[in-house]
């Protein structure tokens, strides 16, 4: 056994800070628990001087992170640099020197995680990557370990606080999309330049790796059919919750007959779900397996604290594995590489759900029975419908709850009905998730 | 690496045949996560014409649990007898022999867990229980693993299903503990003698357990509080609910000064929390950590198809182990043996929390002034009082929310109080859990 085990860290940014941090700050809890200590002994960062000036450690600094890399003392190597180039090539050039490796790169892993994974598994070596999903929630160990026998048939998760922060505050005080995005970006959740988060994209880079870890399947990225809440109107939230539902920007996963529905959009969940409670920045996933039955997961999905944490709980974990020589232990995508199986990846207009439409029609006799008339040519019900009378002759929101229904027929629907000359503006929908429809 | 991991399961009940549909539906499953096959070698139970009756499977039975422990082909056994005696003895024998060992017992584990988990370490097997609080639940794993670096502040737990869909109902639809308990039992979610889990004594098992791995330190059964929801009335959660409230038999654990709570009883928390949303037999467990701020786990807690799955994850948690030669990889405890330290348990005199006060006075005017007094006098300020007068002379109720008070002093105030001959029966107590007070 190891007295210590050597980290090099490349990138000292928010997550780097916070895993310094922990690092020093919890040395004897580590110890306590590990039996061995975790040493910070070099730190790459293409900014040594402004870093410097902030934060002291004892180990060593370098511009350049290959000479972490390359050290010969070092065990593990964190990178946390974000992005594609060069921290593909870091990660692989670690890989390839025998080093483990931990990583917080969700996009990287969403992009290029089978070649990453492949290149682990085939040189023994361990990697780690809890904190690129949900920084504080353990969803990765979850479906890995405690749901190893689970055959899960579907994942909903809140994975982006941005997005949850602006639909909760939107929500809670009817303010528009842009004054909560603005709100956000002082509070710090959002970045100056918002898109990945508010698009969707990073919701879809995350469930990319969620649901390639529980399905046992290759996911590419480009497959992820993904919607942001950039349109998401204060009106629909209020009619959303007229009807008793919540919208959330969901990640979802299904398994179903041998193929599977990644997509992310903005979903319409009753306020009875669990999920519809999470508010603010706070992120949650929920898991349904084939024994346990429904399973959620709560917690902060980013910042230093949480997400550091999550990076010295894969240090941890991997630590152990060096000490018994047990590197490869659990194989990175939760599947044993050769027992992964590629499944189908449906296209959105497969799938099957419950629509929420807001229509925008002239205030005029007949448009209702003309679009139900339309809705029921292309197989779709109406399950409930709001209809608020305004002046007559000008244009009035119209909201339709339907049954279940294929989103083929509907965009099909759709494109018929909003070419009507009742209908002044293109129709609004969102999606709806719910148990029995 | 072996090509199959031999099982010996002891006791053939509920979790018993979920563990056996689990490893026999998730063959493949587990087959393609682990590398290897789990195969159900032996199975001992005291009636086994009566389980043949209804489960056939390929391994062998014996009516003798020592055939089990004996067979030198098992590498794990599984001990789902439940109770202390021949659990104990049965468990401590499999250790002797070397065998790694599975529990889901709780009761066992609160009472004598700290001889077993010697008894496996000084053995060098592992010994996996988390079936044992929260079935479905990853909360062993997550304390032990993915909140590794966590300094664990607080634990709040909702670990027993019965009493939660119990105060449910009776919140729901104000119907009274009695006919909630009755309805739990014809649902099966009660037992025939309901004792263990409305007393309390079932949670304060596995807050046992729980406290005992989140802050390092061997907690002994007896020096939980235990209070159960027994006496809980239909008017104090109305009471509660009019002041924002919801009743839940909460498990507390708090680790502050180098002393722990660990406490069982009936607690209002805000309706606010995300654990008050929790209903039904669901369970709940709320993680304040050091590093990872406010994290949640939500599951089903019980049952054969939730606690089978959690058995089967530390069968392969093991399995794992054996393949890598890495038994011992995590200490049971979360710490290692040498690096637990015992740390005293508060006792509830020294408590401090906000309390729910209900008074039974005589509808008569000075009553309000004088009870307030005595709690002034006993430093203890009131926050809030809901009081409605009814027919002069009679017994009313009166409800108070303290501010933040000792328990010492509460319970001093109380005993002067029930002796007012205003005062026409014992006050009812119901602590308080918020972050502001």
């Amino acid at each position: 056994m190891k007295s210590s085990i050597q980290i090099g860290l490349i990138g000292m940014g928010t997550v780097g800070a916070g895993v310094v941090r922990i690092l020093t700050e919890q040395k004897e809890l580590i110890r306590r628990r590990l039996g061995c200590d975790l040493t910070l002994a070099q730190v790459a960062d293409s900014d040594i001087q402004k870093r410097l000036g902030a934060r002291r450690f004892e180990g060593a600094w370098t511009d350049d992170a290959m000479n972490v890399i390359r050290n010969p003392d070092i065990d593990i190597i964190v990178e946390l640099i974000g992005g594609i180039h060069p921290a593909r090539e870091y990660l692989l050039a670690a890989i390839a020197s025998g080093k483990h490796v931990v990583t917080a790169n969700k996009k990287l892993l969403a992009e290029h995680g089978e070649e990453i994974f492949r290149a682990a598994t085939d040189r023994g070596v361990d990697i780690g990557f809890e904190a690129s999903v949900c920084g504080a929630i353990p969803i990765i160990r979850t479906i890995r370990e405690g749901f190893a026998a689970e055959p899960l048939s579907a994942l909903f998760g809140i994975v982006n606080g941005t997005c949850n922060f602006i639909l909760t505050r939107m929500s809670d005080d009817g303010i528009t999309f842009d004054a909560a995005l603005a709100e956000a970006q002082r509070e710090g959740y959002a970045e100056a330049d918002p898109t990945l988060d508010v698009g969707g994209g990073d919701s879809a880079h995350k469930l990319t790796i969620l649901a390639s870890l529980a399905f046992g399947t290759p996911v590419a990225l480009k497959e992820v059919y993904t919607e942001g809440v950039d349109h998401v109107q204060p009106g629909d939230i209020a009619y959303a919750d007229t009807l008793g539902y919540k919208i959330k920007l969901l990640a979802i996963a299904k398994h179903e007959n041998s193929a599977i529905e990644a997509r992310v959009h903005p979903t319409l969940i009753p306020k009875s779900y669990l999920l519809s409670t999470v508010s603010g920045v706070h992120n949650a996933v929920y898991l349904m397996g084939g024994s346990v039955g429904e399973s959620l997961l709560y917690g902060r999905g980013a910042g230093g604290g949480p997400t550091g944490s999550a990076v010295v709980s894969d240090l941890i974990d991997i630590a152990r594995n060096i000490q018994h020589g047990a590197s490869g232990r659990v194989p990175p995508m939760s599947f044993q590489a050769a027992a992964r199986a590629p499944l189908r990846i449906k296209e959105m207009a497969e799938i099957e759900c419950r629509y929420y439409l807001r229509f925008m029609v002239q205030d005029q006799p007949g448009v209702l029975s003309k679009l139900s008339g339309v809705l029921g040519w292309h197989r779709i019900g109406i399950a409930s419908v709001i209809q608020k009378a305004r002046a007559a002759g000008g244009n009035v929101p119209l909201v339709m709850m339907t049954y279940r229904a294929h989103e083929r027929d509907m965009q099909a629907a759709l494109a018929h009905i909003d070419r009507m000359s009742e209908v002044s503006a293109p129709t609004v929908l969102i999606r709806v998730e719910e148990k029995d429809g």
